[in-house]
């Protein structure tokens, strides 16, 4: 039997996107945002979702451009700091001892010690209520070598991703054990 | 050292999403994507991302709705059935033994044996290129009583809900520990 648990915005699992932007005065800025996925293939483009409200929203409304550095589970304490205060009033790469480099590719910057980064240009923006999507094509992926497998390959045991659960309190979580092989699983039952 | 590995579309973790939706007959088709998430939090929006060529993209233009049934650890398989083949000559919810309930919210069908639902109507089609991106606004989210905790939320490890994560090949994977929680964890570096 099922519940209503009314119109909410519920969905597991939520990424963890660490935002990296300029403002008007070229201070480099980062914020954590669970809003957002892939988009499109090809283009490669994801999506990344933010209010107004937000000093990074006004850097990219700007910029036309922001990266995403995905942390690991060694950085969930300084992805989630990062999430808590503005960068209008803090240097947040500097309160958490993290480096803020300058992309080669797009208008914004990344933090250097994150182990995978997409560097992204804005193609749309499209308004959607309290939050604004902003549509980001892929530009460029980078990797930590130490993240990767021998086949040149993200290696995820290696990455460690984390994902964002929806709770009282939030959460983050590492990823657990294989469930299956993807395109292979479901023939068995065909 | 970072380490270029081109324009791609890499992400994680990504979610499962189960996209149900009624042809022109009214009959009921699901696919699988993981190219979405959660676009907006007022109105309460999700976002999922389909190729033109995909029965389920057709059904949604003409609808104007969809649901979104997530699979749980033990509907893995089913889920990843329901990526491998088109509903235009298969009944996929026969094929693997679930029931198609339709909604009473929104002109879509969902899978009744899925641990959580959610029902939403089209508000925003955005053409990206090689995928279509449908705007969902959420109507209602409906769970199995069988996930919910004693505080009537989801309890996420009764949900167990599954990640897809790219690769050679593409793998399910489940939810990992607890790293921390969130606008906490980060409190200790400031």
């Amino acid at each position: 039997m099922k519940k209503s648990l009314g119109a909410k915005t519920i969905l597991y699992p939520t990424p963890v996107l660490v935002v990296g932007s300029y403002d008007a005065e070229g201070k480099a800025n980062v914020m954590t945002a669970a809003w957002g996925g892939i988009a499109c293939s090809n283009p490669p483009c994801v999506s990344v979702s933010l209010r107004a409200a937000t000093a990074t929203h006004g850097n990219i409304m700007s910029r036309k451009a922001f990266t995403i550095s995905l942390p690991g589970e060694s950085n969930a304490a300084q992805a989630d700091y990062f999430g808590t205060v503005s960068g209008r009033d803090h240097d947040k790469f500097a309160d958490v001892g993290v480096t803020a480099v300058r992309s080669e590719l797009v208008d914004a910057p990344y933090v250097g010690e994150f182990p995978l980064v997409l560097e992204c240009t804005v193609t749309a923006v499209h308004e959607l209520g309290l939050h604004t999507q902003f549509i980001g094509e892929v530009v460029d992926v980078k990797a930590d070598e130490s993240v990767l497998g021998e086949d040149g390959g993200i290696d995820l045991g290696r990455l460690k991703p984390i994902m964002f659960a929806m709770g009282l309190p939030g959460s983050y979580f590492g990823v657990g054990e294989l469930v299956g092989k993807a395109w292979s699983i479901g023939k068995a039952l065909a």
